[in-house]
């Protein structure tokens, strides 16, 4: 279907436009099941602390009922909604009076083997590494030449995606997903105020374990730690959760844990 | 006059553009003088590097004959050159067969007061620290959030420019610009190999005073060695040279090696 550009239907944009000349926005990449937006309230919650951060103004409740009224238009797929800092003429200041320009696209749901979910994947280990950007960390915001980079490193079916530590080795999350290790029955995810993408399936995870009573803890992973885990799994909000079966020379096993958690997101984004 | 994508004329692009969705591409900003792009080689050199770097392949004559000709019929003003990695659907990998999307936009010549070139401007000390990727770093690449905090953090017209440092409080660049110091007759800018962007200008100034038997150094700055600096400026393809007279509590005249620069710099503008 067409992209909508502030609510009317259009294939391109101004060539003045801030996302472009600077990467001035933020995204959302947002599963669409029968109409529904997937996980909408995360989405939501993190655009707006996005917008609170980079200082954009924009009228939430009008993107809420744009992205509802284009997911049920959808059907089924990925709605991506790219929020920018409208026009410049040229140069870094923009008008304090602007408000962000609204994007959204559409595309099919991509089709990833089954054995993913089911069996694990590998990861590339990336030697891009993640800078760090207080100001930008945990942000889904249009700066991506990292995650570039580090896609292109690898081109074979074989990893179906890679690790990205940070300039001090510290273990961070997928160039699309966020990373969780399982030890001794704790949960734990990176700490991301340093750099990473706090992702909306990560906050959900991280809520539907607590809630169902196993610890979790967010903080600074090494690679001693990865290695030690006893089981490893990246997740996002299309595909959910993929066990980790094995990085560099590391090796894992999908274990009780992340195969509660698959059953839990699974029925998440399904519903 | 009317914008150019891919040699048309053109006011929008595709909304699945990698330079849109990622900030995947590169950028120049260049001065237009009779029809005449300046410093043309400098910033066709400094854009294929950042091709090369960033695996954007792109054909680097017909960029060179599309700013040539676009040049010509802009006359005077500013020529802006993006370069993207075109489209993508979904996701960050790129078709290695990709070829670049070129984007040439024009605008009018800034005015700036002239008191700039001639007294000498007033830096904001930035709080916005610019983060260490030496995979990016010299590049005008299309990653520039951090450039956007950092000159939102003024609005007043008495600060011309900003002062931005890295997080390890070394002295880099300006938002716009780059920084020399003079010190004891010797010409010294930051090195740039883990942040900041290799300007043409800065490359030109380097040139022309190692041909004029001026000492350069190109290292690692402190706060300190800005601070007891006998003469500082910024400079960039557009304005050429401005003098730095302040930045918070420090300050400096303009010198007579600056005020020699600057006729340098200002014969090449205007040729």
């Amino acid at each position: 279907m067409h992209s909508w550009v502030d609510g009317q239907p259009a294939d391109t944009s101004s060539l003045r436009d801030r996302g472009l000349a600077y990467g001035d926005g933020l995204f959302e990449t947002i599963a669409v099941k029968s109409g529904r937006p997937q996980l909408l309230e995360r989405h939501l919650q993190r655009l707006a602390e996005g917008c609170r951060r980079l200082a954009l103004t924009a009228d939430q409740s009008l993107i809420r009922s744009e992205v509802l009224a284009y997911a049920a238009a959808l059907g089924d797929g990925v709605l991506k909604l790219i929020l920018t800092r409208g026009d410049s003429l040229r140069g870094y200041a923009a008008d304090p009076a602007a408000t962000a320009r609204r994007i959204l696209l559409g595309s099919a749901f991509p089709i990833y083997p089954p054995a993913h979910a089911e069996e694990g994947v590998r990861l590339f280990p990336c030697a891009t590494r993640l800078s760090e950007q207080p100001l930008l960390a945990g942000l889904k915001h249009l700066n991506r030449l990292e995650q570039v980079l580090a896609r292109a490193e690898w081109r074979d079916a074989e990893h179906a995606e890679g690790l990205m530590l940070d300039a001090a080795e510290r273990v961070v999350e997928g160039v699309f997903s966020n990373l969780f290790l399982i030890s001794q029955g704790r949960l734990l995810t990176a700490d991301l105020s340093r750099c990473g993408v706090a992702g909306v399936m990560r906050a959900e995870i991280l809520f539907q374990a607590e809630s169902q009573g196993i610890p979790t803890q967010v903080a600074d992973i090494s690679l001693v730690q990865l290695e030690q885990a006893d089981e490893v799994f990246v997740c996002n909000s299309v595909y959910g959760i993929w066990p980790v079966r094995a990085c560099a020379g590391m090796s894992w096993s999908a274990g009780p844990l992340t195969r509660k958690l698959q059953v839990i997101t699974r029925a998440l984004l399904d519903a």
